[in-house]
């Protein structure tokens, strides 16, 4: 008699970009995988902490590269399930925030295969911090919203809508293509002085964030050619923190087109 | 002449409570401390870590002991901060989700000293997915939402009632000595059938989880005896996940005063 192993799936967070913001266990998985399945916002430096003779796929999108479908990457932890035991899906921030890492546990656990979550830090509320804006500040804001800007069809999501009438920070992820959209919404319900921030790469080296209002942001944002992955933060919070010398570098002229008025002194680029 | 090190506080996140959830970057800050001042939810283990000439301060709050206000806190670091170059202030969770991270910030700057913040597992994503509850996910949930039970004078929050009209998974910190206000207030609005799950000591051993709707999971918390630190997690994501059966427990017997209709096939203890 022979006793099997059960494969077993670990939904790992590999959290915002930065290679050390990894946790420990997260870390330990990686070290014990013999497949890594993993998405386009991982860290590559993650992978070179794997075994040499692991299995490493690239399961995201990225421009110009054939993108996995997620019943491609259904079938690909499935078949894989069939030789390995130890078997990573390293996902971007963490698994459960608009990470589909639901679908994928389930799966597992439908076909036999054992489980775990291993949390990831969230851009969410790390980007957020590591720009300087905290989610939650005393006297300002007691709850946070995260929501992503598209629903399933491509359009602003209506949760967007609802979580601008609210008064918690609201932190919308994948969202630089609504950005127009985004603040039209806000500037169509009285708020057009709302304090917003666009944060891209967070927490790598190329980290840069524009702040500004509602009025200002998608012309801004345009200006100074942010790109994808970004996130949009909004909220009095943005505002909250002192910031240093060395974290403020203000525009040293205005971007061509702008206007004084466009260009405040809340206008900044870390 | 010399040169002064300006002294910095890192304001570093220790995660929900098992130690493995740590992040490298907040490992190495805690291994480089000088003085390290941590809360009452840190996990001691953590200490462990720092150098052994490390001073470490507990400045939270724990039955029976006296507790540093956010005043003496600040008192402490910047005393300290005349002698040392390198203060930890340790965190549970994340140090911006309600961790009163931002006031530290202005503290430090407003002093001269710097300041760096060092992301955290926050227990409002990472505790609910450790219990098998993911905060989004697909065709279910496309926002979620964290909010503190209490306001400043100890009522509760008004964000609570906000977020119980939303179509956000809502997350309740701090908030089981209101469970039963907020199933009221479910209860209240027609949302008797809305799922909820009380998490205590998520992340650690002894974590338990009880799952069950608006109308059951006040009665069923006491029984249980659930005690603090809990988080509430509301919406259909409760069910979202398969549960295998190593973590499913159903209850042996029905709880004493608890009435079959309390106590359905939804109720379970994880």
């Amino acid at each position: 008699m022979t006793s099997v192993t059960p494969s077993k799936l670990y939904l790992v967070g590999a959290g915002p970009g930065d290679p050390e913001l990894i946790t420990l266990k997260a870390l330990k998985a990686i070290q014990k995988a013999e497949v890594i399945l993993y998405d386009a916002l991982v860290n590559v430096e993650l992978l070179e902490l794997a075994k040499p003779q692991s299995i490493r796929i690239f399961v995201g999108k990225r421009k110009g590269c054939k993108a996995y479908t997620q019943e491609e990457i259904h079938d690909a932890i499935l078949e894989y399930s069939q030789k390995y035991t130890h078997i990573v899906r390293l996902k971007g921030g963490d698994p459960f925030v608009f990470g589909r890492g639901g679908e994928e546990w389930n799966l597992a656990l439908a076909h036999g295969m054992e489980v775990e979550y291993v949390p990831g830090i969230s851009s969410s509320i790390a980007v957020a911090g590591l720009a300087g804006i905290p989610v939650t500040h005393r006297d300002l804001c007691h709850s946070f919203q995260v929501v992503t800007a598209t629903d399933a069809t491509g359009q602003l999501s209506p949760e967007v809508a609802l979580a601008s009438r609210s008064a918690a920070t609201v932190v919308i992820l994948m969202g630089l293509s609504k950005l127009e959209e985004i603040s039209r919404l806000y500037i169509s319900q009285g708020q057009s002085a709302m304090p917003v921030a666009v944060i891209q790469d967070g927490s790598l080296p190329t980290q840069r964030t524009l702040v500004a209002t509602m009025e200002t942001i998608a012309h801004l944002a345009r200006m100074q050619e942010m790109a994808s992955p970004s996130i949009i933060v909004v909220g009095e919070v943005v505002h909250a923190l002192r910031r240093s010398s060395s974290q403020l570098h203000s525009l040293d002229s205005l971007p061509q087109g702008l206007n004084e008025q466009g260009c405040t002194d809340k206008t900044i680029i870390l």
